[in-house]
């Protein structure tokens, strides 16, 4: 029941993709642990240079000689306008000041050629180091960058929040679609709407994306256990992508304050907010979210405003504050327990299973 | 596998309830035909006087002798005000005036005591008329009432867009809690906080809902076939209860407009508004949805708004024009399709053990 074109495409024993989350929270350790533990670990490389991905990836092979993944981020078009840096940062500089850091006014905005770059020398090292699996979040890569990476076998997922989405992935030739229900944490990936009014639940979005293409379909969003594990295959999915789910692990890379948010969240205490980053995402709400919500949409395009909150983020979470950290978490937090990666997944086998059993 | 708690209690072969849809949707030969297919067909009863109420109840008892259920809606204390009475009149002015309604100045508007005396003699028409199932929408009825309806035998079903509220659904002495996804199409059920930054899609409300109470749980929400029945039920819900599906349906109260609307939709399209009634519901974008969107915080609670739009509504609706009919479906419209109540019961059941069988 569990063995399907994604467990093969991936060559994984169990169709269970941690997230590829992005910010130091992948480690080594938790990627290297779902790898051995008979899924597939992913590396969040969205924010990192070529050189930490290279480090990571060959401290990974160390670790693991199954298959694992590496997720980026397609460079968007921004606007940048000086006026509107300047209203966010002047809106930020109270909570700087609450977090004893100074005035910054020569933060390095990023600039698209710049952000492309990085992408192109991104690409080029999945290649040269040979990750077997990459995956893509905020659109769809060129064709170029997919032939040259197919050229040397390496497995591509895409990332959708609607059936169109999902069509284009397709076209594009992903080996696998990854659909982002309403109920995900972290950013949004949709790509061809970035608006927020009608995000979409596993429930609807799984069935409607089955129908309308013919790659292998992974559900992400609130999924934590062998229920939601065996729900997404009964709506058609081939497997599933969690988050949360592992990000209170042992193994995880979020400090002691993040992990213990999610473990005493409710269900219904998430919400999305585009003020961390300038892109929509999911998160634990926190004063930072509260106060920011009603100027978010001034503030400026991802990656600039995620550029300008780095700081705050940062000091937050180093401070073990929670009120300005970005809580990244998707609807079901009351399911999130302390484990280690592989008795988590022994145990979302071992629900499947037994659910599978009694049916 | 399709046998369970749900099916005991309300004495039917596969646990999938018709849900309760106000608004004249709910025809006897709808309800009727869902209960003589194995189903619970429900008569929605929210905008109902008794007598209307007592008419329908004898009607589908002629065509059916198994269980059917009757929904109410709970009674919410409100406020009017003159002021905002007008300005709401005046926002809806220039669409009375493209519809070719005259102004109306003398509009009965709705009274907390009125309506929650109608809902009292609600009550007693379902004694009197020995309805086997009652279910409760916004709320949860009194003490006195649960106790007189339970002393009739008859079941009682609450609604939560929470853990909490199913909680309190749970406490209150309810045998059923329908748990109500953010893919849901119509009024959100929710009572207890109707701030909706943060609905909770299925995947993540149904497993949450059920580590937290003991009654059984039904899933409804973008649930159109046989997978979403098996994906709730893997969840850990007992049954589903199923709106959108039923609509587009021969037997159903909608007119072919809405229908259509209904099968020509994307899972991307429906939005939730509070512009129709005054509380939040999920539909189809249209003109009215999109126009009013600047000014839906300031209209009036409900009831008060939905008295303000009705003519609007009815209007649009016989003149078949879609741009002000309130278009309530759930997030899956690709997966409607034009049946019988009995093919569309067939093909889920079929759909259902298909998959269980595959697993």
């Amino acid at each position: 029941m569990l063995n399907n074109k994604i467990t093969e495409l991936l060559q994984i024993q169990y169709p269970i993709i941690q997230a590829p989350m992005a910010g130091g929270l992948t480690t080594s350790k938790l990627v290297a642990g779902v790898s051995n533990s008979g899924g597939l670990g992913s590396i969040g490389a969205g924010y990192m240079t070529p050189v930490q991905m290279r480090e990571q990836i060959r401290e990974i092979k160390q670790l693991t000689s199954n298959f694992f993944g590496i997720n980026l981020f397609i460079p968007n078009e921004f606007n940048i306008s000086q006026d509107q840096i300047n209203s966010a940062n002047q809106i930020l500089q109270p909570i700087r000041e609450q977090l004893g850091l100074h005035r910054n006014d020569n933060l390095e905005i990023p600039e698209f050629n710049n952000v492309f770059e990085v992408f192109n020398e991104q690409i080029k090292t999945v290649i040269e180091e040979r990750v077997p699996v990459c995956s893509f979040t905020f659109g769809i890569p060129s064709r170029e960058v997919i032939r040259e990476l197919k050229k040397h076998n390496i497995i591509l997922m895409g990332t959708a929040t609607t059936v169109r989405e999902a069509i284009e992935n397709e076209k594009a030739g992903m080996d696998i679609v990854v659909v982002q229900g309403s109920e995900a944490g972290g950013h949004r990936g949709s790509f061809i709407s970035e608006d927020q009014e009608n995000l979409i639940g596993l429930m609807s979005l799984i069935p409607q994306v089955v129908d309308n293409v013919s790659i292998p379909v992974a559900a992400a969003g609130g999924i934590m256990d062998g229920r939601g594990l065996m729900a997404s295959i009964s709506l058609g999915a081939k497997g599933v992508q969690m988050g949360t789910a592992f990000l209170t692990c042992a193994e995880s890379g979020a400090n002691e304050i993040f992990k213990e948010e999610i473990l005493h969240a409710h269900e219904d205490q998430t919400v999305l907010t585009r003020s961390f980053s300038g892109k929509w995402a999911r998160g634990i709400k926190n004063k930072f979210i509260s106060e920011m919500k009603q100027v978010e949409s001034i503030f400026p395009d991802y990656p600039v405003q995620n550029t300008l909150t780095k700081e705050i983020r940062n000091t937050s979470s180093s401070l073990e504050n929670r009120n300005f950290m970005s809580l990244w978490a998707g609807q079901s937090p009351r399911l999130a327990k302390k484990h280690s990666v592989n008795s988590l997944m022994k145990k979302i086998i071992k629900e499947a299973k037994k659910i599978n059993n009694s049916n």
